[in-house]
């Protein structure tokens, strides 16, 4: 459902229950990190998006998981930007083409990423957004599951465009940047407006 | 942070680091019920929101809550949803106005709810957003919080209109109902498309 | 293991790494409660126990698992009674014996089958433990995961006898009885002392 | 409650409804340790024990917290094991005297200070059990509150002496060890059965 299309054209592009197909790539970061018990620590090892998305009720979305990769995000080099960045061409250029796609990411480079991309793609035809935790979805206070439940929501609310969506709002690329001090994602407002679309 | 008028205007109507107030009307419902230890039932007795809102992360967002009333929607009368009614157009009579509005809400007579505010409210002057849930917030299991996320999100991102929001989408009111059996909203197609805005 | 035997008799009557099987037999109660979307209520359908054991670790333990009935216990009658105690019985004969009985029961009339176990079995060969929940398992807070613990760590650290297990404490039968005000079970101090083994 | 004692001496040494105060040494270890957001790591900062607490319902017990270190135990040198010792000695030299004591401590060198405690002790009065988790607390799956469960359960059932509770089962020291592969803790039968009382 994209309701501002309806205002624009007058009709419904997509009918009310239509089921619409997102591709959730994953690449790792804080939000799949597990906890290693022979270490001690928190490490990337595989997607746990699965069992994310099995806590949450989706009605009429039909998700697509492309594991592209399992890294820390300070870990990534500019061939894995390179890599998502494919990612999510190959996504947008499916047949049919997907109503969204989501990038779960680690938070520290998340915004290059984001950058890369909206450099690279422009104008998408459907809403891309980043998104990531700043704190493990295996722990008992998390924001994963909220901004993976935004992150979904997003790519049927929002206006094509690339977005860094956490903590309840909406980012839009270029511009967006990790505030490390406060944990969570900004867009300093010296960003110039007209780059929003 | 409102991507659509962007796109309209070509200028960012809301620096996108700038707070958005938010009215939350509660009214009970399953979302809301606790359970009592004496009589081994779940109850609506007072709002829980507050709980539900402190295990989310939000940033740029404040919320005002309007404690209505602690019902199960099975139980509301006519009385009860002319005063649902009446605080939804209170809060958008506020000077500054809301961002948006959410009504927690029991999913039985949800959509009753709904189609008396579009009805009495015509064109909002921002998204309306009802949501409730299958299972209480106080259940391990549950899809309270993931709706009250939605909910909370579509305010900033959709357009002004009504709408039920749960389970990963936005229906626009009129049309939706309930669909006892697979335990969602729908909005069945036959709905006239034009009466979306 | 049992340590106050070691004691008595100054050698390990079991060795520290075998492995104590224990019978635990299910009858129903808050602690196995379940919500049921379509009604809105909380209801005994089958045995979760399954699910409360896959989320404790146990070493050295193997539970085998017998589903009695499921029933909220103020719906039990007294042929339902006799089932418990009969199902008890056939597991004490079990050869070899297991280390220890577990049943999960309601809380409201927990203490009067438990009357009933000790009437009909006065001595038995091994812990027999009654424990149930005042919060279903289901609810985010729940009292079932502690006094399941305790329940099955009690089978193996008491001496023979039978006992209520919860909230941290055994209470031996005969004597042991609800108290509805404080939400627990107690056992009054005029109950003879002598009644205890 | 003591239910052996009862049965040797034929009357009851404790009031059933007795409250029984139980010193809760805490040390640090896997099970306090917490996630730090600036790092993405999991550190030990302070006792978290308060917050465990507030999630058993325990009747009839009265905790004292001696917040004593907050230390990963592969950090611990021979002074802070010393110190242990001495807390322990303190908490047992106590009037009245505790019914218990239970050390939060990290499982890697959790053994070594158990035989530490063992070796100074000889026959303490009362159960001191060690405890630790192999998941911090805060991790949606974990043994920590199950092991703190059955650590405050065992210094009301076992008999006097120096434990290790953890993972359903007590381990009395001496002879206690981690098995690092199984992630648990194990009382090789080679260890002499005297040295158990």
């Amino acid at each position: 459902m994209e309701p501002t299309t309806h205002e624009a054209s007058g009709t419904s592009v997509e009918p009310p229950d239509k089921t619409a197909r997102i591709c959730l790539i994953t690449t790792g970061g804080t939000i799949e990190k597990v906890y290693d018990e022979h270490t001690g620590e928190l490490v990337n090892r595989r997607s746990i998006v699965r069992r994310m998305l099995s806590e949450l009720r989706l009605e009429g979305v039909e998700t697509e998981i492309v594991e592209l990769m399992s890294k820390d995000s300070l870990d990534m080099v500019e061939a894995d930007r390179e890599r998502v960045v494919e990612a999510v061409r190959a996504a947008l250029a499916e047949d049919p083409r997907p109503a969204g796609v989501v990038v779960l990411h680690g938070t520290d480079t998340l915004a290059e990423t984001g950058e890369r991309i909206v450099a690279a793609l422009a104008s998408p035809p459907v809403p891309v957004v980043l998104t990531g935790a700043m704190r493990p979805f295996e722990m008992k206070r998390s924001d994963a599951l909220q901004n993976l439940t935004e992150a979904l929501f997003a790519t049927r609310a929002l206006a094509p465009g690339v977005y860094c969506v956490a903590h309840g709002r909406a980012l839009p690329f270029p511009g967006v940047r990790k505030d490390r001090r406060s944990g969570t994602f900004v867009r300093p407002v010296a960003a110039p407006a007209g780059a929003d679309s």
